[in-house]
């Protein structure tokens, strides 16, 4: 199950269908949607998972509540610019933040292998504890479980959370409409690279790190000043093209982004270069896309901008159109193109 | 981390500070506890890890609400009586319940080995959703991840929950009392047996079934009739002897069991004297201890016995004196003896 769903999909292709798990059913694009609608939805049907949204909102009481699950199982568990604690907090807190939620407490699941060093898992814990300090949230109840050798790989961590949802926020891909304005809050495909040259013996060096952070203050900031934010997703498994395919299929619009506007730094380009990625296929832990209303789209990007690590936001791309759910690109030489979601695994265990 | 803890205990024992994840530092006893208070608590600080409950209690905007999170790896994923699906519902149905929560929602997170039969992914999922159907509860948000072939068992699952609390309802360890009478819900120990018998070939017979249930029935029924409840807590990992335990040292009370009260059906008392076991450290799924006020024992002890499967509650013992936490328990031979948590692991991977 993920938090992202596809009804309108077509059946797994065949070799989905040869009836085993494959890396790429956790990787984020097509195979991972299928195994969501032929699995998941109809058992589960919850309606975070039939929207096809990061959380779902429950009403317990008199409160609206935002609520999310993700299990981290990213190799290495130390990477430039982060860690598995750090990332099991930020994802969580982030999908809080993309419907609109102030998050609030965290939960903690650890799966630890027999033999993994206390020491380390002192280190994980304490980065936990550091980030959530940063996102203002509370770790409030946790659980350790325990498999023999060789039957896990050292650590896995879940963390769900629950956040607090304005009474009239409404956030989602049904507020999504033609003329959408949409920005991305900084450079993209930076946590993807920085983890894969920690993980393979690439043989180069580079000093690119993580973006892993918390999505609450930019989100805050532009809900606070009262922008009219009609979706946001972030940019985890399956990058940016994941994200809008995801959001113009829940929508039933047509997004047309300008490959020109959607930054990437000159080291992460030249390493998706070499290493035959396409940045907008590539995870990030500390982006976002939101898409808001035509007339407050500048005073948004002025907002992200004002947010630390967002000093790259930018306007990339719009809703064209009532359409088939379909997104295409104008390409930097000219042209377009269209964008899709990768069928098959090009990073697993990115988190 | 665990939702149990004690910060009396002495420090870890030589073998712990070797420095290495044992399995039995997720068994639920001694181990298990002082990882969390050399780990965990120091760090996180969480009230339900700090106070020893079994889910946290957080104000959400104006609504009281539990939260609690469990991961699943027991092995094998079928057993007579039940799966690990129907366990991932239960048990955290069960831990909303233990502070007189009625549970809402919960979270899935599967994290999935390469070459998972899908069709046994099917199966899991539709016992999940019997399991919810049954304890009133909705599966509303989800993850997947999938791990290398060799680098986890299968599947594990997580299950994270959120429950409301009445605002006038406070149980829990510091709510015990001396006078206080401890009931149990049902006959002990055969969740363990049977899922012990079902893994190893231990070459007899047996039809013994775990007793995994969901716990929102009798509950709700007690604190409907105004039972007054002081704590609960559900047999899982370390059975009757470690809940005990746990609550005698969070509370600082003294507790005296009477072990011809504690229901143990022929068969599983059987199986346990064959395999060297207690059946109070045996691991239940669907039976939980109750402290009551006095003069509410009897009345309590009725009202769970008109639940369907709590036909064999009894009161099994009570609460002797403020004290330093310690359990006793007069035996069937005569004279009393000390009962403590296990500081091995007995079954790994029992739920």
């Amino acid at each position: 199950m993920t938090k992202e769903t596809d009804l309108s999909i077509t059946l797994p292709t065949p070799t989905s269908a040869s009836g085993h798990i494959r890396l790429a059913h956790g990787g984020g694009g097509r195979l991972m949607h299928n195994l969501v609608q032929d699995i998941f939805a109809p058992h589960f049907g919850g309606k975070a998972i039939i929207e096809g949204h990061d959380s779902a909102t429950v009403d317990i009481g008199t409160s609206r509540c935002a609520f999310t699950t993700d299990s981290y199982v990213v190799k290495p568990l130390f990477f430039p610019g982060g860690d598995i604690g750090t990332l099991a907090v930020n994802g969580t807190v982030n999908d809080l933040s993309m419907v609109g939620a102030l998050p609030i407490c965290l939960s903690v699941g650890f799966i630890l292998e027999e033999g993994f060093p206390l020491e380390t898992l002192d280190r994980i814990a304490a980065c936990m504890a550091s980030a959530a300090a940063l996102a203002g949230v509370s770790l409030v109840t946790g659980d350790t479980k325990v498999v023999e050798r060789g039957k896990g790989d050292g650590l896995f961590i879940n963390t769900s959370g629950i956040g607090l949802v304005s009474e009239n926020l409404e956030i989602g891909p049904k507020c999504v409409e033609p003329g959408d304005i949409i920005l991305v809050n900084g450079d993209i495909a930076r946590h993807g690279i920085a983890v894969m040259i920690a993980r393979e013996a690439l043989g180069f060096e580079s000093n690119i790190e993580s973006d892993t952070a918390p999505l609450v203050g930019p989100v805050q900031r532009l809900i606070k000043a009262g922008i009219d934010i009609h979706c946001m997703r972030d940019l985890t498994r399956g990058g940016l093209a994941s994200a809008t395919v995801e959001i113009a299929e829940a929508s039933g619009v047509d997004i047309l982004l300008d490959e020109a506007s959607i930054p990437v730094r000159a080291n992460v380009g030249a390493a998706c270069e070499l290493l035959g990625f396409d940045p907008i296929h590539v995870a990030n832990e500390g982006r976002f896309i939101a898409f808001v209303a035509q007339q407050d789209a500048h005073a948004a990007l002025e907002l992200l901008r004002q947010e630390p690590s967002c000093g790259e936001a930018a306007i990339i791309g719009r809703v064209t159109d009532e359409g088939s759910g379909r997104v295409a690109m104008t390409s930097l030489v000219g042209g377009s193109r269209m964008v899709d979601m990768l069928s098959g695994e090009q990073l697993p265990r990115i988190c």
